[in-house]
């Protein structure tokens, strides 16, 4: 996927976002801004947009003098997560289709943003999933014995275990669990993944880079002949959908669809909760 | 209100919507939004964000050689709401309360934004609007025969115009009904006030100014009289609020919060819907 123009401003916005949370006044936000948007004025539009996100962020990283602006967040969004892990596990248990709803639960975990409410949204996000390729994944579980699993967010961490552990306890899966190799806005690194107690039934892995969705070409090489080899693949998150959707690989997508360019590529609705692939087969 | 840097993308992407509202394509958007970003490096961050984006609309509209960016939308809008008004009527005809009906469908309208599914989100938030200051509101109704009504955006105005409707038939009041001068985004001019048939049960005034919001520098002396001598105004949309919640004036502000930056400021979550008035007596 390239950058459309509506990117622009969501670049912006996340510099603006960094720099909050990373404590600087109004006046430092704006002049960061200032900076990005020059910066913004020779990317190339034919990137995709993870890509030049991932390279905007080692600049706001450098202009902020602060490695990881969202620590104070991600580590509060940990700890809420973890907080859920019972509750979560008790809804699995109790449904009727335990593989199901322990899959929207993954999904619904990819709504954790920094927003309030996460309680609230959870409920209904269980309940909302729209379930599209629900049949053929269960056809590939039943057949392929290892996945590789393409993780997200900090804190969504946590509702991919539940998910996870529920794979293994129907179809005795090998999971090798994808992170970041250092941290990127809110995505989930080795550390994040650990805390969420991912270590206890997967392996983690690092894709060796640092972007936002997984840009192959900033890969390492273990990763890459990982993916290209692997016979399932199930991805978390629109930044994973942005850089892989188009390779020519079945990956299995799972996210929530948080903004315009994205519901207007696929021809689908803003908010929208999708099981994508391209290539079930 | 003043200017905060979470405004800075907003106003960005309002010039990358308004050159492809205009017909721009990509390149052109981007190129509009690079020319934004230069100019909004030099505006006072103490401003009310509606003076920096009417000023900043004026550069858009030079940048694209268009004097109404929006028109296309407008006329479709305003057809839309237009095409909406006897079902309108007869929702507030089969309601208990008549007046309280009429009044959460002319908030209704103010979430006519540029979504699509108009119809589904009008049953919604017909249903959904939190009365504050309703009671309030009627007091005042009863003892002041003379409304002054600031309007907001093109379509919005057929909500408005039921909700008139209702006051009229029971309080037998006078609305002055106030639109921009000019075009300036959505908003409503005399020709989309006249459009909506709104010349039936008001009169329509120009504030003199065509900023989003009423910027009371930039209006005419006979509306900052009419405002200032008014005992009972009611003003749709946040541009409204934004512009004149700091004046010493009791104004009910009827409007769906539609950003974080309101939503903070009034210590509610963003999509909220409000009656808000200061000082009320």
């Amino acid at each position: 996927m390239k950058t459309f123009p509506e990117c622009i401003p969501c670049f912006i916005r996340q510099s603006i976002q960094a720099a909050k949370f990373a404590g600087a006044p109004p006046v430092k936000q704006k002049e960061i801004a200032d900076k990005i948007e020059d910066y913004l004025k020779n990317i190339n539009m034919e990137d995709i947009p993870p890509k030049t996100s991932r390279n905007m962020h080692i600049e706001i990283r450098k202009l902020l003098n602060n490695e990881d602006p969202y620590k104070t967040v991600k580590d509060k969004y940990n700890a809420i997560a973890l907080s859920m892990y019972d509750r979560l596990k008790e809804i699995v248990n109790q449904a009727e289709d335990k593989l199901l709803t322990a899959l929207r639960i993954a999904i619904a975990g990819n709504v954790i943003d920094f927003g309030a409410q996460i309680e609230f949204e959870l409920e209904q996000d269980i309940k909302d999933v729209a379930i599209f390729d629900y049949e053929r994944l269960k056809e590939k579980l039943e057949k392929e014995k290892e996945i590789l699993y393409l993780g997200d967010n900090t804190g969504e961490t946590v509702f991919d275990r539940v998910f996870i552990e529920e794979i293994k306890k129907i179809y005795n899966s090998k999971i090798i669990y994808a992170v970041k190799e250092s941290p990127i806005i809110n995505d989930a690194t080795k550390e994040d993944a650990i805390f969420a107690g991912l270590d206890k039934v997967a392996e983690i892995i690092s894709t060796g880079c640092n972007s936002p969705g997984i840009v192959l070409e900033y890969c390492n090489k273990n990763f890459i002949d990982l993916f290209n080899n692997s016979n399932l693949i199930i991805s978390k998150g629109q930044g994973n959908f942005e850089t892989l959707e188009q390779e020519k690989k079945s990956v299995f997508f799972l996210f929530k669809i948080k903004c315009n360019v994205v519901a207007d590529y696929l021809g689908v609705p803003k908010e929208s909760i999708v099981i994508y692939n391209k290539f079930p087969s």
